[in-house]
């Protein structure tokens, strides 16, 4: 028999959170899983990294299960660091992270601790993958989507996921047989419009709640927000390279 | 003659740091400047944002200058939402973000909170350039620089950036006489290998500080880390869409 995969796991929403726990039973049918996971919610923590403070990681056991499981004070991207770098002490097969409560999907991708955690690995030439279904509540349900997530698993083990690429995967918010299908797509062009909740606390002094309008005025039938909206999974793959290379020429001819 | 600019100022070191101080100073020889900066230091901070917690925000005096300043508890990506949707209430010509205590060239870019924040202004439609010099130091010289931060910024004013683009500007740390020119480029293809510094706290618990080895196997002459290493302000435009879309119909083959 081949040797199973070792298959790192981690997320943003912290290691209690009900996605991760759906993403652990779906990989311990898959490989060797060790766990190291934010030990509270780091939603919308970007590549944040911990630099000016110190990490705590220790053991655990969360539920039943093969898995071996660490919770980490850090970032997501701390996880992953600490996982392959102290923990593993070698690169994983694969990283996973998720599953996200709530869209990764287009401009999301830039504020999501789930994505960073997935775009950190393949920095580190760990092929890895990102998953989110369309549903922040905590009580979202994560099975009618857990064979897509396994069938894509699998498929990126075999095939190999390209190198410094990530799998942005994002699931609908339907039941099983709703899904029409897996669709290769790339990021919306989309954004937040910021509207600031200004209000007075016991001591009157004004702070701020950050809310926003989600605006997509990208039609094109590529799009991972396309996709989403008529019934699809979308895989997005995605780079660290960010360079805009389409523009450096018109940039040269500025002759600075 | 012509309606001064309007430009936002902003940075990850904290709004007393001496780079963006600095930068003030040269901003208010080109516009009409309004900073918006975190009050304490966010580096590393990637494109982290505060959505589960409130946000302060208020007005300062730092130093002379006929700037108007406000600092903000949040992230550099916050301080830049915060001043477009609240503050100022509209959109900047343009905004400007450092100048960073050190290196964001290469991957850097991804832990940046200085560059997510020009990236941040880049996805709500503001152009944008984030500037840093290879020097960490708190008592860095920023002077040899101020006179290209001039002419960048101007240039940009002038030839207006793409659309979706910030510039990701690098400059190597020598003096005014020694800098050989700009060169546009590309992210050179780095990473960091992690060491985590074991220790143990006085109650007897493990914690561990993240440090790291920079490796850099990127020859290329076309590459930020080449230019900076050879005396050369690096200038590499950057985006917000991660799609690697030269691999998607690879992923398409996969028949998912």
């Amino acid at each position: 028999m081949a040797k199973k995969p070792l298959i790192l796991v981690t997320n943003d929403d912290g290691i209690s959170a009900p996605g991760i726990r759906t993403l652990i039973s779906v990989m311990n049918e898959i490989g060797d899983v060790v766990v190291v996971a934010p030990d509270s919610p780091q939603s919308a923590m970007g590549h944040a990294i911990t630099i000016n403070s110190t990490l705590q990681c220790h053991k655990i056991k969360i539920d039943d299960g093969p898995q071996q499981e660490y919770t980490c004070s850090g970032t997501p991207a701390d996880c992953v660091k600490l996982g392959i770098n102290e923990i593993l002490n070698k690169k994983p097969d694969l990283c996973v992270s998720g599953i996200n409560h709530g869209s990764n999907a287009s401009i999301n991708v830039i504020y999501s601790g789930t994505m960073s955690a997935a775009i950190e690995a393949s920095v580190e030439g760990v092929p890895a993958i990102g998953f989110s279904l369309l549903d922040y509540s905590w009580k979202a349900n994560f099975n009618p989507i857990k064979k897509i997530v396994k069938k894509i698993t699998l498929k990126a083990l075999k095939e190999g996921i390209p190198v410094r690429t990530a799998l942005n995967v994002n699931f609908p918010n339907l039941n099983e047989n709703e899904i029409k299908g897996i669709k290769i797509c790339n990021q919306a062009n989309t954004y937040w419009i910021e509207k600031f909740d200004k209000r007075i606390n016991p001591q009157g002094r004004e702070y701020y709640w950050l809310t926003g309008e989600f605006i997509n005025n990208d039609e094109s039938k590529e799009s991972d927000e396309w996709a989403l909206k008529n019934g699809y999974v979308s895989v997005v793959p995605v780079k660290h390279d960010l360079t805009n290379y389409e523009v450096i020429s018109k940039i040269k001819s500025w002759n600075l």
